[in-house]
Formats: C-alpha cells, sequence, structure tokens
C-alpha cells in the first residue's frame, strides 16, 4: 500500500493560486462559483494532459480518428439523447427564506440551515443543462443548449464520420472538449465544476465483439494512468452493480483513485449498448446502421465509451505528486510530476552574474527547440531549487567555473535532489528522452 | 502577383463536407445556422494550427506565458469591457411576417424582401452576445454570459498573473479559446460564425514603448503567415484610419488576406492604450497598476492585442492551398498545404498484396513515434494519390520490389508529383525535419 498521503484539498488550492495553476474565474468582480480560469502553470500542465491521451488514443488503435464539436446544440440532439427528459436533480426551496437545495443534501425532517424555519416546498426537477437563445428572435425554436457532455456530438457525426474517413468497423472516434452542468452545489475545487472538459472516445463495433472491447478498454485505460506517472497502489477498476446502471447499458467499470477524501471516479468505461444511435436514428428519421458484407444486413454498431474529465485528472495529478519532504534540514513541497505533464520541463540557473549570457544561450536554443524552460536567476540557489520543486519541474540546469572549461552543466534532480555532469550538447537529447514517452 | 485562385467558397464549403473536415453541427436535426463541428481532418489540422500560433508565440519572446480562461463570464466583467452597453446591431422587425433584418443588410425604402410588405418597426439595438442563468435561480444576480471574445479574461487576470508567474513589464498573455457571437446572419461558412475559436496575445508594456512594440508585432505576426505557407503576395498589412478605430485606441493594423470575394482582414493588431486595465479597475474597485522600480511610482500599463480567428484562418489556409491542375492528362485537386498544417502529414501504399506487411510494419512504426500518418491500400496507385493530393498529404511513400534488396522506399511529393528514392531508416528524420519548422 501507498504511503499516506500529506495533500489535502486546502494545500492544494492555495498552490495553484499562489503559483499560478489555477484562479477562480472572474474574480476581481467577486468569482463565479464552480468556474476557473487556468494560469500560466496550469493552461500547459492541461495542455500536456491532453496531449498524452491524445497520443495514448493514437497509438492503442490506429482506427482511432479524432473530432471536435461544437458547445452550442439544439433542443433535438438532447432531447433524443434524454437529457431534456431526465438530465435533473430534485429540488426544494425554503418557503422562508427562498433557498434552494438538491434533497440528497439536506434532511427535509429539519429545519434549514440557512434560516432556521421548517417550511419546505414539494421537492421539483431542475434541469441542469445551462439554456440560451440563438438568432434574434425569442421564440422556443430559438432553444439551444451548452453541451453538458462531449459524447453526443459523436453519436450525430457518426454517419458523417463514417461515410467521408474511410473507417470500417471496429473503429473509434475520440474528441477532447468543454461540458457544462449546471450544479447546484459545485464542490471541492476542480472536482465537480460547471464549465469543464471531457476527453471522450467512443468505440463502434458489433454486439458479438462488445464485451471482449469492454474488457480491453477497462485495461488499457487502467493502465494509461500508470504511464502518465500516477501511483498504480491508488488505482483500481471498480464494476458497476446492476442498480447503478442505466437501464440501456450492459457493463460499466470506473477507473478509481484513491483520494485522501475516499476512492472517487476519474474515468468511466460503459457498454452503452446501441442505445445512443437508435435514439438520434428515430428522432431523425436517419438510417445510423452500418451494412455488414459478410452477412449482407445491415445493423447497428454497439458502443463502448471511455470518459474522463480533464479537471478532474489535472486534480488527481496534482494529489499523487503533492510531497513535503526535508531536504538539507529545510522542509520543502515538492510536486513529483512526470516529467510528460510537468509544465515546466527544466530551469536553467546561472550562479554568478558572469554565468548569466553562457547560461542564457543554452536555454534560448533548448526553447527554440519547443521545450517549455524558464531562466531563473533570482535568489539563492536554494530558493531558486524550492521554488522550482513546488513547481513539479523534473531538471534544474546549472552553468559553473568548470563547464566553460570542459563544456558540462550540471542537472539536479527534483526527486532526489541528486546532482550530475552532463555534456551542454547532450542537453536537448536528454530532455528528449525523459520529456516524450 | 498571384495567379488567379481557382478556389471559390462552393468548391472549399463541398470539399470540407466531402472529405470529413467540417460538417455542419447537429446537422441530422437539420442544422444549427452559423455553427459547425470538425471532423476527423478538419480537427487535426486545427489543432496543427493551434499549435503553430504557440510555438510561434514562443519563439517570438520567451516573456508570453499562456493562460486558459473560461467561457462563462460574470455581467460585471462585461459591463466593465463596455459588451453590455455597445457589442449590438441595430435591427428593424417586418410588422407584418415578423422576420428580423440587420438593418445594414436592408433597404428600408423598399418592401421587405420575405413576405412583399413594407412595414418596418423602428430600428432597435440588439445585443450580439449569448447569455444564459447559473445557479438554480431565475433572478438577474444569476445572469452568465458567453465570452463574445477571449481577451477580457486576460485583463481580468492580469493581475493574478503578474503576482503568480514572476513576469515583469514588457509581458504577454497568449491564450486560445473558443468564443460566441449570437450574429443575425452567420454567412460565408467559416467566416462568420456564432461559435468560434480565438487564438488572442495581449502584450503589456510601458506607454512610451508602445508604439515600437505594435509595430514590432504587426510585422511579426504578418512574417507569421508565410512560415505557415500562405502566399506572401496575399497578404498585406492596412493601417486603420481614425474613423474606423475604437474611441480608446491610439493605432489598429489588420493583416488581410486576399480572397476570391476581396482582401479581408484575417488578424488585428490594436493598440489598446490603457482602456481596459483601467474600466476594469474602475469597475472592480482592484488596483491594477504596476510599480515602476526606476520613477518609483505607479502606472497603468499600455495594451498591444494579436487576434486572429482560427476558424477563419483554417478557411484561408484552405483557400491559399486549393490548385486545380492536370497530372498525366487527368485533373486533380490538390491542397497545396504546408506539411506542418496538414492534417496527414504522409501516406504508406502497398502496390501489391504482398507488400503490405513490410510497409505496414514501417507506418506503424512512423505512428507510434506520433507522425499522424495513414496506411492507404484500396483502389489503383493513382486514385489513391488523388485521395492524398485533395487532402493535402504532402508525402506518399510505396514499398516495392526492390525495397527488400536495398532497403528503399519511394516517396513522391504532393506538388511536383516527383518521387525518389529514400531509405527506409530516414523516413522518421526527413518526415521531422519537414514537418517542424
Amino acid at each position: 500500500m501507498s504511503q499516506p498521503s500529506s495533500a489535502t484539498l486546502e494545500k492544494i488550492t492555495a498552490l495553484c493560486k499562489r503559483r499560478g495553476f489555477v484562479y477562480q474565474s472572474s474574480e476581481i468582480y467577486g468569482g463565479l462559483n464552480g468556474v476557473y480560469d487556468f494560469g500560466p502553470l496550469g493552461s500547459l500542465m492541461k495542455q500536456n494532459i491532453r496531449s498524452a491521451w491524445s497520443q495514448a488514443m493514437m497509438k492503442a488503435n490506429d482506427a482511432i480518428v479524432f473530432m471536435d464539436g461544437s458547445i452550442l446544440g439544439s433542443y433535438d440532439t438532447w432531447k433524443a439523447s434524454g437529457h431534456i427528459d431526465n438530465f435533473s436533480d430534485p429540488m426544494v426551496d425554503c418557503l422562508n427564506c427562498k433557498k434552494r437545495y438538491r434533497t440528497d443534501e439536506i434532511d427535509l425532517e429539519r429545519a434549514c440551515p440557512h434560516c432556521g424555519k421548517k417550511a419546505w416546498t414539494e421537492a421539483r426537477m431542475f434541469n441542469m443543462m445551462f439554456q440560451t437563445q440563438m438568432g434574434p428572435l425569442a421564440d422556443p425554436t430559438a432553444m439551444a443548449y451548452l453541451r453538458p457532455e462531449t459524447a453526443q456530438a459523436i453519436f450525430i457525426n457518426f454517419k458523417n464520420v463514417i461515410s467521408t474517413s474511410r473507417v470500417k468497423i471496429p473503429f473509434g472516434i475520440a474528441q477532447i472538449g468543454k461540458a457544462f452542468r449546471n450544479e447546484i452545489t459545485p464542490k471541492q475545487f476542480l472536482f465537480r465544476m460547471r464549465e469543464f472538459e471531457q476527453m471522450e472516445m467512443e468505440w463502434f463495433c458489433k454486439d458479438a465483439q462488445a464485451m471482449e472491447y469492454f474488457k480491453f478498454w477497462a485495461d488499457a485505460r487502467k493502465a494509461f494512468y500508470q504511464t502518465i506517472g500516477l501511483d498504480p497502489a491508488r488505482i483500481r477498476l471498480r464494476e458497476h452493480a446492476p442498480d447503478e446502471r442505466a437501464h440501456y447499458s450492459t457493463a460499466c467499470i470506473d477507473v478509481e483513485y484513491q483520494f485522501p477524501f475516499g476512492w472517487k471516479e476519474i474515468e468511466g468505461i460503459a457498454h452503452r449498448g446501441t442505445f445512443d444511435l437508435t435514439q438520434h436514428s428515430k428522432h431523425s428519421g436517419k438510417d445510423l446502421n452500418v451494412f455488414d458484407e459478410e452477412t449482407k444486413s445491415s445493423y447497428t454498431p454497439t458502443v463502448i465509451e471511455c470518459s474522463v474529465g480533464v479537471d478532474r485528472l489535472f486534480l488527481t495529478l496534482l494529489f499523487d505528486a503533492y510531497h513535503e519532504d526535508i531536504i538539507e534540514g529545510e522542509e520543502r513541497v515538492v510536486l513529483r510530476l512526470n516529467p510528460r505533464i510537468a509544465p515546466i520541463k527544466a530551469a536553467f540557473m546561472p550562479l554568478t552574474k558572469k554565468q548569466v549570457d553562457p547560461l542564457y544561450q543554452i536555454y534560448a536554443r533548448i526553447r527554440a527547440a519547443g521545450f517549455m524552460v524558464q531562466f531563473d536567476e533570482s535568489g539563492s540557489i536554494g530558493k531558486r531549487y524550492r521554488r522550482q520543486d513546488e513547481i513539479g519541474t523534473p531538471f534544474c540546469f546549472t552553468y559553473d567555473f568548470e563547464s566553460e572549461k570542459d563544456n558540462t552543466v550540471t542537472v539536479r534532480h527534483r526527486d532526489s535532489t541528486k546532482q550530475e555532469r552532463i555534456n551542454i550538447d547532450d542537453i536537448q537529447q536528454f530532455l528528449e528522452k525523459i520529456t516524450h514517452e
């Protein structure tokens, strides 16, 4: 088993704000609840997460194509998907103070926690989709929705993709993009947000092979988290009990991570049967079947879905990487992020003013080669190491009086704090090897 | 001067649909006007555009950091920016058929083009921001907006970034993300959309240096378009006349591209003065000034903005790349896309069944190295070349009877259709050199 984590939600949240990973959105105006902006380090790290996922999808199977659907969607799409009718939470209002609660977060036998009176309305359903009006006329036909999940863009484009991309069953469509849910009570920082980002892949196959693929993807997706550095002892697969699953779903597995506050889902792998394509075919009147050359008959493909939230994974990676240890008698916070995920790959630190120029030239060359690196010249060397440790920078390069003689620099490793000499001409290759999988 | 282009909006639109670059959003339900989904080739090409822009920003100046702000924004943000009050088009309704028009697209002295009657309402202002409600209560404080531009997320986080990222004036904040405008009449395919994507960089500097930076960025941004392959003869800078500029803007230059339908803006470089930071400081009550160590006084930085639309640039690149020519007596359509921008970098084409296995192994190795490549084995070789030409694939590799003997393949160049032999072990390096800048 793993060591108990020293990470807490408070520490992670504070670090994110202090070092420019994440800010609350519209903060100077009091903030938007459940909505966040990603700062310089956060946006780089998010991009590394997206890129690791895309690369993993690309390598898992060369029959996976990508797409990028719109956020705005029509009433018909969300009617067919079931979201108009079912994507709701039951709510009650306090008749006295008008405060609104989800029924599952409040004991209706007791008084309102806000005003202390006990006077509840009947429970009513509250749809969690964000609505807006499209076009100049405020009539019902102009109603549009911010997508509450990215998957439906894949299903409604299934026929478009298959008829324009030369893919054949079995194949997958992968997508990364924002989704929106009007949560009543967004909570735990990036864990449950109103505006978030999903990475979803829908795998279309014959029904006879669906369970085999379901198992393949559950294992492949679990393995992915190790390749991006999560502690394998904190990752598990948990199969849903039949009463946890949607009525159309044959099987569902969560990839869970052990947070200090318990095991929580970070990805869902779902056998969705033919539900989605059947619904869209029914509502649109379009034939979404494929023709089987072998049996000379047409059929609706079965879907296996892999769905993960970028922001929740971002938070998970920070929880997993966060460590406090003692280095040379001094306490430090260190993010032991995998080098592929770390926002800054290396810092270049001159020890004296004289070394600024030669080291800057090395730094500039590495940056021009496309590596996100920093030049850090202010404060004591110890202070600079702490600064880079706290944001997860895997390597620090220092140039010293020997460097001019033997064309080497010192590289200091974040986790072990060990140092070694490396030839200046080998720095780029060193970083390439360690930051690419 | 350039040759007259054979591209038309109709041809580009048809190609985009036929080959899976772009589909209309919610197409199976009749479509959402002015909203598009990007298919397998389109999403790859868009990603290449984003990546080229980010790399160019990273290389232009190492004092540029990135961020990723939310789409949902508060009333206060858009009140301060001026969008609540001024981001509007004047509109009239036909009293007879209720159809609504922008006043600048209709002659109010004449009859309604839809119903033929002449009975207009007074002109009224129509705000182009998409509104939505956040949280469970439908009261005015719950009003939120989909951002009509990404820039404001940068301004409202200016103090957050400067206090958490160790940047100093002058520096820039760059951002890529979606924005939304409820256009009355979206038009010309990707040219004017309701949901679109922006790449914006705000450069913060002292006012004394602002004009110098303004010129620097105008030249740098113009040069960028050549590095991604646009015909330099079709690119120009056009300075705005004083009456074209916003009241707070000291200078504004458009990068324009010569479309078949005329010169149109693809990027705007604007000297925005201190307008944005001053407005947000006034409305939020927060101090957004910086302290100048030299003069020991604080000041509001001046902003130079570079703003380009991903989708419009996508369309521009297709217009520029689209050519029809005659190869071996046969007409072909070819997209002469820069290899960095092309969605597929190379296709691997076995000539006979026997060659499938050895060539597939080469293809799989190149794909595993992270190159987006295709294996294409169906149809005559001529037909396969045409297929790849039409989507802009720069290189096709064929394996033949000599390959086994001398470890070489043939590489065929898209634009010249010239062929040459290349060692199999050199393919990856060949692609690296040509697809990276």
